[in-house]
């Protein structure tokens, strides 16, 4: 495991306007009714979109998919892998600050993490698409 | 009492837009860092915004403002006053689901309730303030 | 109110022991048995220290103390000014993330909050002494 | 299962401080980021230090691991073996007072567990290894 990116400032307003605005167009263009949540790097809300009719228990779920993300600067996606293969991998379950499902990416700004990204709604592989969407959007950000 | 607003279907995420666009500019507008939050008429997070360096702790109480307003359909003030005028009205502080500060407002569309907005970051006078701009954007909305 | 001052980065490890060792000392020095806690500006805990026969009940309320002058970025003596004020001011006793107990102090390097002490075990008076005798021990550092 | 050591009184914070001196130089010696957690016998928090750029997550995880050391008087790995043996291991799953990954080690003076040191950062084979440098600190101790 090489050494993790270091923790930055919290992402700045304007910054989390541009990775929802990413986000959000592509869950729209999909038709695809989530919760997507973005958390600064101490894990605190910065921002929260609720698109119409999404279920109820998806904003709780897209929260702590970002929480999961900042918290452990890695994509939650590598724990969901980690249950899937059994065994060893089965301890995840036991953790109660880290949620092992698809859909929340670390965001990163000048090589530091200024937060996180979390999705909910859907399939967590369509999850982790409107994340990946909003992430990118990042790139080539300096800090504010 | 009079009765009630009745509730509605949670407000829209284009209403929340426009509250949300209404309290921001006046919380910009005085230079006050405030964390805004709405919710939907089912009491969960539709929209939250936290601007640059707002205080941490205003993350949760924006949300709890706005969880108050719309669970008890009522200006969160009114329990703040309660407390206030002590005696009998001491009692609210032993409720776990309600927070007694102003800052907190019902939102309505067509005479039904979808939601609240709750405002923290300043004194609670100036919170409320940031509210009423948001709470204001929805005059003459109707229903989506 | 003026402008609170900005959340800069978590406290460092070697602050953090320069703190602790100047509120330890004074704790000791005055045979109080105290928990001691200190969190980074994201309101995470960086360092605590029980000292022997501390009432198991202070652990948690020094970390409380601690999160709520981060949270806030003030001294937690202000709000229990403004609960023993009675009145307007008791609606804080509604609030579930913030203790109203001196012995709360933000720790300010560089005109920036990168955390805040936390002090419980005796009166909060004295609480509020050694808190105090730890975030004087910042005076003069600079960012790490 | 032979009879399980008795509890005794909570480590004296002098005792403590050996556990962590020695704990933190591993880690350091290792260059890995982690958060060391040292629990009483009664559960309760007596030394926890958060090693610069820790992950967040990792504070919660290292308290958690120690607590179940205590809770259940031995290694948190024998959990995690459990866990990856499956079958019947998975109902730990199901508890909620129990950590089942490895870096949790009961602390015992006098063949009395006197409290438990929790490791989190690394992988768990890690956070063990710094685990069992702090254990170690207390051989030959005699009670304070």
């Amino acid at each position: 495991m090489s050494a993790p990116l270091p923790y930055g400032a919290p992402i700045t307003l304007e910054h989390a306007r541009r990775v929802m605005a990413a986000a959000e167009a592509e869950a729209l263009a999909q038709g695809w009714p989530m919760a997507i949540a973005i958390v600064g790097s101490g894990g605190h809300l910065v921002m929260l979109h609720a698109l119409d009719q999404v279920q109820h228990g998806s904003v709780a779920v897209a929260q702590a998919k970002a929480e999961t993300a900042v918290n452990f600067r890695r994509p939650s996606k590598l724990f969901e892998d980690a249950v899937a293969a059994g065994g060893l991998g089965l301890r995840i379950l036991g953790m109660d600050n880290l949620l092992p499902l698809d859909g929340g990416l670390p965001l990163v700004v000048n090589g530091q993490v200024v937060g996180a990204i979390g999705v909910s709604g859907m399939q967590s592989t369509q999850d982790a698409q409107v994340a990946a969407a909003g992430a990118v959007a990042l790139d080539g950000a300096s800090a504010g």
